[in-house]
């Protein structure tokens, strides 16, 4: 375990975590991706995912809490670390984590599967937010087709508090969705309002993928005509759309109550 | 129907609506509220609400699509509505309304009501996500107890996307709350972990009330000590806990469901 101390925003370190923070491109090419904060660190490590190196501010943050096993510890001051610290929050630790992007072939499935995908999501934070619901229903993957936005984005980290790590989540295109769910025997759910049965009414206990689009413009017919059954929150009111993740959450949560 | 053009930002009429979007204390003095936004504005009419004052700027609004009754009207430079939109969207409008505090009494709670109580929950943008989820599942009533926000902040107005408007919704008192449910026989389920049935083995046919604390706190002693039952969601995950409006989109839909 190597210690270092910076106390200059100018310093290459803190120059290469900064354009890390802000360039997918530069976090694809290396392969690295950027975790702030206690528990999304902590979450990330228990994932067996492996931090290379670990900014600390030490009036923040008791680095002698964390394992951070070989990472290279960096000691920064309150003035690199505000400098550093995207969420303007008062966490006190960022890592450089060595990232591992799986693919469709690598999830295991297990019994009756429940998955979640989402087509052409582009918010981070409403991937973030699915994530978080897809973890207490302890979902069995989140499938992210066509994406529009990386899977490490800082957003995306941040509003899933971590469950980034806790949930196998995997970014393909549609096709290979669609493929990998009929040759696996999942049941294909898509959420839309035409054509559909409410969700409450449609059977969740066996293997199932529940898939939702955009709030603006839905999913795409290549999805509509793979479903093996369309679906829909009943929306009672005046407004006629819910968050994707609330609409996540609430579908998850029937799978689950189906289940026990 | 009078109209005005403005193309300073250094007009009174246009400081007097950027102080009001800043001030709750202001607000709440002259009784105004401020409302940005087509979809918003819509159901702020709907609602019955009157706008006195509408700034709109016509590269991006068209005001004769809006039934504007007796306000007036004011047409805006683009310079002026990118200094008075707080949302930086291109909405186009905004409106000084003359706002309407509904009390507890004042509530309509027909057959087997279905109320959300939230307490001490302090983002706006949180208590804006329920009455979008509320206005959803139709639910009676929104209670916002011993409100740190005003509920006519800017930002709780714009992540209702107007749900503010078509959601009776009543600030008060815990104590207050509590003693009106009582009074009602409406049935008191509190949202938490300890000592607490799995939500969806409870009855929430009858008159309900799904009481709901902050992620970080929970709630207050009176309310464990008021509820009829406890109820949780199972967190079968690595996080432990929900955002607050997608835990109440969970159980608000579940009665949905039971009532059914």
């Amino acid at each position: 375990m190597t210690k270092l101390l910076i106390s200059s925003t100018q310093n290459p370190k803190v120059k290469h975590l900064l354009a890390l923070q802000q360039k997918s491109q530069l976090r694809r090419k290396e392969g690295l991706i950027v975790v702030e904060g206690a528990r999304e660190l902590g979450h990330c490590i228990d994932a067996g995912l492996k931090p290379k190196t670990i900014f600390y501010c030490p009036a923040l943050f008791n680095i002698d809490k964390l394992s951070t096993n070989d990472a290279q510890l960096i000691e920064v001051s309150q003035e690199v670390y505000d400098k550093i610290a995207y969420r303007g929050s008062t966490e006190g630790v960022i890592a450089i984590v060595q990232g591992h992007q799986l693919t469709l072939n690598e999830l295991k499935l297990g019994e009756n599967p429940l998955i979640i995908v989402l087509e052409g999501v582009e918010k981070p934070g409403n991937i973030g937010a699915v994530l978080r619901s897809a973890d207490a229903a302890q979902a069995t993957a989140v499938i992210v087709c066509d994406p529009l936005t990386d899977l490490y984005n800082p957003n995306l980290i941040r509003s899933s508090i971590g469950a980034i790590f806790t949930v196998p989540c995997v970014a393909c295109s549609s096709d290979e969705c669609i493929e990998f769910l009929k040759t696996n025997n999942i049941t294909i759910l898509t959420a839309q309002l035409q054509d559909s049965e409410l969700y409450y009414n449609t059977d969740m206990r066996q293997g199932t993928a529940i898939v939702m689009g955009t709030e603006a413009t839905g999913l795409t017919n290549a999805w509509r005509e793979a479903a093996d059954a369309h679906i829909r929150i009943p929306m009672k009111g005046a407004l006629d759309s819910l968050n994707v993740s609330v609409s996540a959450a609430i579908l998850l949560f029937e799978a689950v109550r189906q289940r026990e």
